[in-house]
């Protein structure tokens, strides 16, 4: 199940990030220690190296930050995002004016770790579904205001983007059912309400309410907080007519049993909450 | 070493970040889940509640994200930041527009668990200090964007900030050294630069770079990567003539031989960048 | 097949146009008319009333409009957003701060005017329809700055909506087959890269491409620029096994035959580009 | 009464009104089909040709669309704005990456074939008055957020703009005469509040409010809903003491005779709001 | 020749200019003073009076500025923009959340001397031309980004206002004389271009000019840099046919003699760009 | 004491404010002088010389905003920032389009000339401190949205700056005081919120005050108003302990009185708030 294509970040949705995170980093006065300590004219050469292995992701990210810094840089990449690297490889090369190097410098490499690091945790949670037909997807609890790079890094990490927003899809859980007076009927007027290009679908908690859902036809079927067992026979139930997703409690240790069980998709906050940064070092001569 | 009073977020900062958030759930088309099942005039209660103890930080930003979604939504609180919570825990209420409220609420909640993660996770090396002198600090490794709001996070957890950009503080490292002639050079570049109220901090690897920097008079030294021993040592030949910070490896483990070695400060990227969402629950009921 | 719920525009996304509107019209300078002319505690009542039969949308807007130049406007709505009225129906009315009043005047009437002119147009392509299970529905041919708001209009005339961008769903057209090598090849792409709740579509202009499409399995088929008994036949041969999409060509003349084909969706870009302003009148008394 | 320079659009209005666009179009996902299907290097061809007559308008914004989507792109204009084309001609040709040439153009031909409808129905306008001294100007019913560039596809098919907002000059109406004491106590209070670069227009309904105009002196006169009849005695009684614009119902069928009463200019909405999008073709071929 | 009603600034343009100052000044932290000496719940009063005579002007923005900044402050004006004031004079008193109160101080303040000079300033030319018609107006020579604010100040001073911008009113100068061959050709392309509403004025340097300039017929003519005998035959050759406005070198000592002169206008930078912030104090007191 | 590096403006910062100028000087039409006179293929040549001896500040943004404006500008600088200049140097040479050459010309001066009025006024005051060791400095009194770069004119003039705004640096002053119960208190509150890198000030009125403040430990302290036998007898107590400030009344006549006493910074608001535009010619030939 190779992705033949990598994917792709709009570039007013990046601007609008580096510009924010330069814009923060530098305040009003900019980086005063290189006014300072550096002349206006000195160049410098910066390397970015892999301390740890994992997936790269953000390289985009920190060559923008490199550019919107101001004028006067060059930059170089060894990777491209995605790539599948090892401790000690070449990652980004940067070379021209110094105070714009120093100024980005940090900038970029937040990016790059914390995009880089929800690639790895991602693909380290794609390896455990090898073999299963089962995706892993990531879902709306992201970092506030940098949703659509983090589900950048998990397509980079192998995994598949739930929906960005509340407005691309419609979810219906449990409130909404009880509004709209039972599951079929909100299913109704979710279909009533949506245009022909947007998928339904409806978290269960039971197996129940599981055939309640096949018998309305919806798109998929979030099956909430199910053990293996329970999971394996919404698959059987389910028998190909809806998507089914898993979501709850999906740790590295139990993803592989819960894809063994026959389900389409699996959901889960930890591959963009509970990453770490990956390790990479920047290492700087001035000339 | 109470807090006589808690820090606030500047109001600017807050709302261009919640509303940066709210429109990035939202997107063009609003939440078409709730315009699908739900009346525009429906009201509705939210509770949200605590399922593991921590330090809460954020609430302001979900009582934002709850007003600036649109009106009709009224919010009480039962905590509030920087309280130490625990597991049970009662710590906001809504209720009004049922649409509005659904349309907020991963918003609120993200700001909420995302914050108080950071702030939970900086008690937890705080603690570990208790008893010594040194302050557990954070550094620039902050998420893109919300730079601020983290620190913030940092002081609710009874944590301290260093620089918030490289525009507020000069400090010092081994690249602008070698370009200014020296470290007495690049010192006296800095004085020669900066304001009277803008502090001087050098990072130095080595006791005899520490005490050249001691010579050349500065307001704190970033001792980078020293072991247990070093760090005592350094303790004793600054001999107060310099805030100390110990940099470089900072685990939960190690942090308290950290603090007992005399350090001023500990500064470290884990409490921002390895802190995990604090576990809290959200249950609506819609009428 | 009756709306259950009204639509809803987000706060942020109205707000967004209304100021740019405002900001547009007034300038630096502002109304510099009523400020030679009026005195700044001068109050005014404003009445807009229809002047030709049709459904009203944008009443929100126009509301924002007069709260967001200034203080010390009220508003009245006699009808909402959908509702189907007749020439001399009474629609708002404002009453506060005269040069406030007229300084919104303009841009309340630009937005209800522009946005009834679409929703009346929608409803009496949705008129030709009626005894059919056909829908009609926009396309991205919208007018630039304004296709929430547009696509919105469509919704409150009786329309559904197509996809409101590139980013919430999958069109596969011919230049995307031809690239990836074929129709199947281009859609085991689409559904390699998308996430579960991405629909995907594909644009055919022929029998035996439609016979294609419905192997390779796809949510809906965008039939272009087919005749009647084309189109006829296209649903006898799908039979139900994907969603139909007539499009191209479709005049209000020829709509309701196209709808008795027995497809599913209808597009035309005519609702949104070739619809008329609603005639609207507004009646000011200044005290 | 040839136009010796063609009109020009400020960059930061092109470019906010792109941008806006853009961002409308890709959401925060971008282009979930190219992604798909196309892969990152593929290159592309575009040609913009004409399917009707008309006047080309717009097309520095297609140029801009293409260009701030993304890197890769060149554009050859055929033609430039204000030119009248006939079916078949070459409007424009893009060539280089085929995601980022996909990604922007809708949105090129949103703003291109809007703004040449505009300047093509005005040319119709003016077309009907070729012989006569009389201008066709258009009014400040536009859309909202687009008025700078629909005010300038009126100049590019041969008309003239009136005010661009409440800011740039002063058009005195019922309501402000009757607050401010009757029209010469109105234009009094115009002349001593605006600076000596500020025209003064005064609407009047009936010949005996002309003469009061006339009287009190002011740059010109908007003729309210005239016929003929009365608008050629306005002309002889104003003979040439100020400029004498018509308004109110001015269809493409009656411009001619109100343009013979000799009226200085003939105001209407009808060019900005009951345009039609200009047919164009876009035919893409991908390598 | 009293002004009948006060000027008014648009909303949009001060709140842009308020939250910009307010951003500048709290920058990401906020007041850190305040947060550390200062509890959340504590209350302020503030009372700001003239400690010199002048026109006071900005009121409006600095309670704009109280405002934006937070919530909790009530502010009471004891005076309006355009009044006239004695040193000690009440101005504005403010009281409600301290740290509110003392975040917002300085940008109040700020706003308001600022303006209140400008204001000042124009009154004392204003002042200088009493018993002639002769008005004063500022131009475009004033600090980037406040120019509506600016602008405002002189006409709260009693001043006229020049052109807002480049954008509305034509100014032809000799560079404009001689590209477009001559200044009759000039004259010619500018009513070409223009609306009705668009004043045109042309530079003159010569009394020749001026006769050829009123024989083309231009609505104003800047008479540039002439002592008052050539200004005084200038009003005598152009007998009313044209606004002439005098510029260049005019001081407060030698604006009374160019009133005399009989000129309608007498344009000048130096009452935005050499005045002095008018002296105000602030006490505060916190409970 | 020589500056070794010239100071640096953060390209978001400059760009923010070069591009608010010309949207304010350029509106939503335009140039519209050059749009009728000046065909769109023209070029012209302009050069900025000085007509009046001073320091030259603000060339890089003069620069950007010939950039800025549109494309096909072309510029030469003859000097840097911080040159002093005398009367008749040249500063600048563009060339390129002449439309965008005279859209951008009055941004690009207002600008220069505002900038280099300040460093030319700084420098004035600099001058006067010769062969002392206090240094000039500037406040938070500057143009509301232009702090950054009026600071950036006062570093080019030789001062140095106080702090950029309430969030990089602690001030205390007789209210902090007063509601922490104390100087002591205060002081004890301030360190114990404080970041490492923050340093803390005290603003004293009496020479008790200031060995109160010496006691408890400050990096500067802010003599206020006080007379230079005062100022050296303050300057004799704090024998090194703390930096003095010197403020209040500074005239350029007192300024080197004061410096004479031996404290470390002098601060004064007039260098910003009481400069005047720096005298500079712009000749343009059009082609």
């Amino acid at each position: 199940m190779t992705r033949a294509h990598p994917p792709m970040l709009a570039r007013h949705v990046m601007e609008r990030s580096i510009n924010a995170a330069l814009a923060e980093d530098l305040g009003e006065a900019g980086d005063i220690t290189s006014q300072a300590t550096i002349g206006p004219n000195a160049t410098a050469v910066a390397r970015i190296n892999a301390r740890s292995a994992g997936v790269i992701c953000g390289l985009e990210c920190a060559v923008a930050a490199f550019s919107l810094v101001g004028p006067g840089l060059e930059t170089k990449q060894f990777v491209s995002d995605g790539a599948i690297i090892g401790s000690g490889d070449a990652i980004l090369e940067v070379h021209g004016n110094a105070r714009n190097l120093l100024a980005a410098e940090r900038t970029a490499l937040n990016f790059l770790t914390h995009l880089s690091g929800i690639a790895t945790l991602t693909r380290s949670f794609v390896l455990q579904t090898e073999g299963t037909n089962a995706r892993i997807c990531c879902t709306r609890k992201t970092t506030p205001g940098l949703r659509a790079l983090e589900k950048y890094a998990v397509r980079c990490g192998g995994g598949h983007n739930h929906r960005f927003g509340l407005n691309d899809a419609i979810l219906i859980k449990d409130n909404h059912i009880a509004v709209a007076g039972g599951l079929p009927a909100a299913i109704d007027a979710a279909r009533s309400f949506a245009g022909h290009l947007v998928a339904i679908e409806v978290e269960v908690d039971t197996l129940s309410q599981l055939e309640e859902a096949l018998g309305a036809g919806v798109n998929a079927i979030l099956l909430d907080n199910m053990d293996e067992d329970t999971l394996a026979q919404a698959v059987a139930i389910a028998a190909g007519r809806a998507k089914l997703e898993a979501s709850g409690n999906v740790t590295l240790e139990r993803v592989a049993a819960i894809a063994r069980t026959g389900v389409d998709y699996i959901s889960t906050s930890r591959i963009t909450s509970a990453s770490v940064p990956l390790d990479l070092g920047l290492d700087i001569s001035i000339d």
